[in-house]
């Protein structure tokens, strides 16, 4: 996939990863004449089962075309309109979907001051005095990003220690899982224990960012939830027509270990690139590096010239500006090679 | 692509048909290593220009998940919170969108009855008497869909008497081109002529039923009105991330004659069984079968008949229980042996 | 209230009627000092609890601004995002609240032809069709409007059959009572028979028409839809800080029989005034005068001519400009006089 | 208006004051027969003329409910869908209006932490980053409360430092000026110096807590801003039927010098209840006393037994229950002796 004539791997964004060959074998399979619109497919049905084979036996997979599609349908089914979710100050949902929850779900975001990227259990405690007060929005939802967006993990008993305190403040959790594969292949632990089995009620899960073309599922791990999502997601806009396309990538995803492997090897290359990089003088590793992140602090003399020695066009993010903040992503398509050439013009950059 | 293992072509829908082998191929060529995200890429950068080529240089098209977006993005664009949008009764934006045009753009739609799926320029004078009314939402654009619900089709004059209108008006003209190739096909002109050429302002350029995996275009003829669409659309779910896959499918569509080829043969399959069927006793041809759609009427026993004895599942859809119309579709991988079959079946049910 | 300094009083609209004396002496009186806001005050409670002795025990009251937010925040309580409202074309939420409803409560308004200003239970089958496909907003509301917009009334029959139909169906039902005392007074029933007894769920019930300064309230008939309804008002922006200044006007009409009085009044005016322009050669009864409202279609310069004799700036409306139907509304400060002058203006106009 | 049969005065908010006498003077005198609705009358005519005057020539007034209806219209009137607001983390619009700029204006308010209530011209800067990022709503306005939460005040210099940097940036400023009377008594400024004097573009303008019975104006500095709000005050229910009600009160406010002698008043009073409480060991003074609220840190049991002693059901709001932090306001209508009594409650809970 990253022979001489292909665009180099960058370390921007494991969107700019395209498809794993399996996953276009599988669309190549998935069409073959004619089949039912909008699910009514066997394709979707078997991917349907998967997940929640996956999941839990009781769990409910609607499959949508991306993240904030995912994560706005999601807290959109959660709440009432006076209601509101609680994250973190850089929850993707706050900072990157252009208040699309806002606008689209008519949600308030009630925002926390993130440590590592997470939130606690005693943060959903902040809103408590004004429960019942109808000048304030209720919290009703608590959504966590896993792993987050700074790259790190929230650990099986974290994640049970929210679901515990928002089930006792009558609220619901909500995962972000644009990076749920990353998380449960750095746990050790399945889907369904990492989610369903931790208390998690709803699920974003995301499939682009693990080797499909597009594609994500909002999976109710509780079914009650699911009852009238079928309205939901075809008023969003995110009912897909010719559906068995994505569920075929799904297919591919879960029916063997497809999804682990990919997320695997992006989690080693992350892990292997922090390693080399913070042994380099000069570079200062920000955040823990639990998933397929690094983040990494730089003079901004070096982040320059780092920019300019690589070859892509936008080789990574400055994440931070004002703090000299970058961030640099590892895909299921990473090469070991990838890497280290990668650290070494970190280094030189560095020198 | 409808081989002995393959699903049986039915008649029900154009959705219902999958991916043109030419599309698929392009997609897998352009999974080729790392490309930036949402749309920073050469491929999404040669099928805006194509887009531009095909409707009018001066053309800003911006690739969407599918066609419930592409008129929500649309409507949003065109239209301030207080305004509305005229359209047929029988209009997918009425009808089969799940209130996604007033819940995500707000809109109110103001309905006039269809003529053969089709308004007229005096239509647009129905709410004149309220300009400027604060007490009534003021219609700001009008949207015809072209090929229309009933497959019928507007003339190049009709286009331009509607869109002089609503100019007059101090209105913009919006095109639900689900299937705006087949009318293109039909009435023998380009893309350009049929919406910027005829003073349309923005279209919906539909992919998914001309053969694409997944993926319609918002194509603004006057560029000015685009200027805040990257907003538009992102908010509203529909910006993919891994972009260059929507946009090579648009590229294999429109690079050389692959549109008009498909919507030709969905077209011709349609005469065809026009044709036939309408020869057979029993059967009224309810609307011109002007581009891929056959509308009939049929005695109900009949209709059960005919459901019965079809292969698939869901061999088609009857459109008005009430007044037993059904609809047929044609697509672009329909057969003439395809046709004939279904007219042999057709007339075995009306015997 | 209409001596020789004062405006005359037009029948262009109860709206262009002053606040009652008694009114306006209520709220004097309740001007007296420090008293809780947002409803915590005694004038509050006492209103919520005659609100509940009129329509029954179990009703519960929420004091507003004005109709618009009254019939927003009902069907806003009513419905989930993806569930429509049933109601006549002529309806006040379909065409004078500036879509208000598709985009404050994001419903759409699913609208059947008027017969008289009226619906019926057959008209709830209309989208029976449809129950279930995700591709249709989902009716779940049906509104109607008593008296109606056209000056008719809902007999108690007539309410409870389409509120039984509604119920049989899944729908609850609102009634937009912006006139509801004098179709209760009309009908000579209670308000509690006209609603909650006759089935109804959630009214719309009326101060502004029927004599008071401003306010409407929000009345369930059944308490468990009111349980968010705080959150309702407050984010709809229709919760009056200084609460007792509504409540005193509420307290003022319905601890005594003033809504009675007034509204039997405007219907007595109307009656008269239909009975002395029933009898002009020239001027045609449109509808049943059963409740305020006069309906009467003119040829055009009489319509003309009558406007430039009358002495006030808008003396009433043209409700159809190219029917000719103009609407005459009689007050709860309309005088017999005052009619007996403008019936003769009529047969001026008309000579 | 505080004699033994009243209520007594209370210092929980400047919204538990009833209406001052002039104001019920002018609405009696108001209530003289017919008048046109919804503004089409002299009393609105001449209020909006005396808006102008006060706010400079060009301004442009619309009256609408209440200071939640005020503000969401405005920040909608100012703002396209994917557009953002700046505000304090303290601004009503963020804490108290139960999420209704979200929901209802589709609006991001994007907060920053305040000092003593307010921003500065540098906290507009802080997502300039992400100008033209699709991914981020984008800031259009700068909302600053003036006087604030927190009963501090901007000053001239530094309304006019946040306006020039906004308009830099491209935005616009809203004032919530729920008390904007106490403002610019305490400044000895005009209305108008201290609104489009200063640069602002939109406020809104507070009645009720200056002593009406309801009722708040949306002030356009700049005309052009103005075009449509018409159709945003109507759509979003906060458009008065029997607009004259509304307009009297405003012209009773604004024809002498009512609306400066009720914040006169009310900030005297407040300096002096400061003052006196002050004084007193245990009582520590949060933020400067510069309109008509008073911010004070007491002990716990201190509170309690203040409250307690107090004969008002709520005689003050806990503002902080973790940081021990109360809020006294002062209205129109506190009396001297209501605040010396009151500063001798809290001098004996203290000892």
């Amino acid at each position: 996939m990253s022979g001489p004539a292909d665009a180099p791997t960058d370390f921007a964004s494991d969107n700019h990863a395209g498809a794993h060959p399996e996953v276009l074998e599988a669309i190549a399979a998935a069409n073959a004449g004619h089949a039912g619109a909008y699910g009514a497919d066997p394709w979707t049905a078997r991917a349907e089962a998967l997940v929640a084979e996956r999941f839990g036996g009781d769990a409910r997979a609607f499959f949508v075309f991306n993240g904030t599609g995912a994560n706005v349908a999601s807290v959109d089914a959660l709440t009432r309109p006076f209601e509101a979710v609680i994250c973190t100050d850089v929850a993707h949902m706050n900072v990157d979907e252009c208040a699309a929850p806002e606008r689209l779900a008519g949600v308030k975001l009630l925002t926390v001051p993130h440590r590592e990227g997470k939130l606690g259990p005693a943060d959903l405690e902040l809103w408590d005095s004004r429960k019942g007060d109808e000048h304030q929005a209720q919290p009703a939802v608590v959504s966590i990003t896993q792993s987050t967006e700074l790259g790190t993990l929230y650990r099986l008993d974290e994640v049970r220690a929210i679901a515990d305190a928002a089930h006792a403040g009558g609220m619901r959790v909500h995962v972000d899982g644009a990076r749920l594969a990353n998380a449960a292949a750095a746990l050790g632990v399945s889907l369904g224990e990492l989610t369903a089995g931790a208390g998690v009620d709803v699920v974003s899960f995301g499939g682009t960012k693990n080797g499909l073309l597009f594609g994500e599922a909002v999976v109710f791990c509780d079914p009650v939830l699911a009852r009238d999502f079928l309205f939901t997601r075809k008023q969003l806009g995110q009912l897909p027509s010719k559906m068995r396309f994505v569920a075929a990538q799904f297919e591919a995803l879960l029916s063997g270990d497809l999804w682990l492997r990919s997320a695997t090897r992006a989690n080693q290359m992350a892990a292997r690139l922090a390693e080399a990089v913070g042994a380099i003088d000069g570079v200062e590793i920000t955040y823990p590096v639990e998933a397929n992140a690094v983040f990494a602090r730089l003079e901004r003399p070096v982040i320059d010239r780092l920019l300019e020695a690589l070859p892509s066009d936008h080789p990574f993010y400055v994440w931070d500006e004002a703090d000299g903040v970058v961030r640099w992503m590892c895909a299921w398509d990473t090469q070991p090679g990838d890497v280290d050439g990668f650290a070494d013009a970190v280094r030189q950059a560095c020198a």
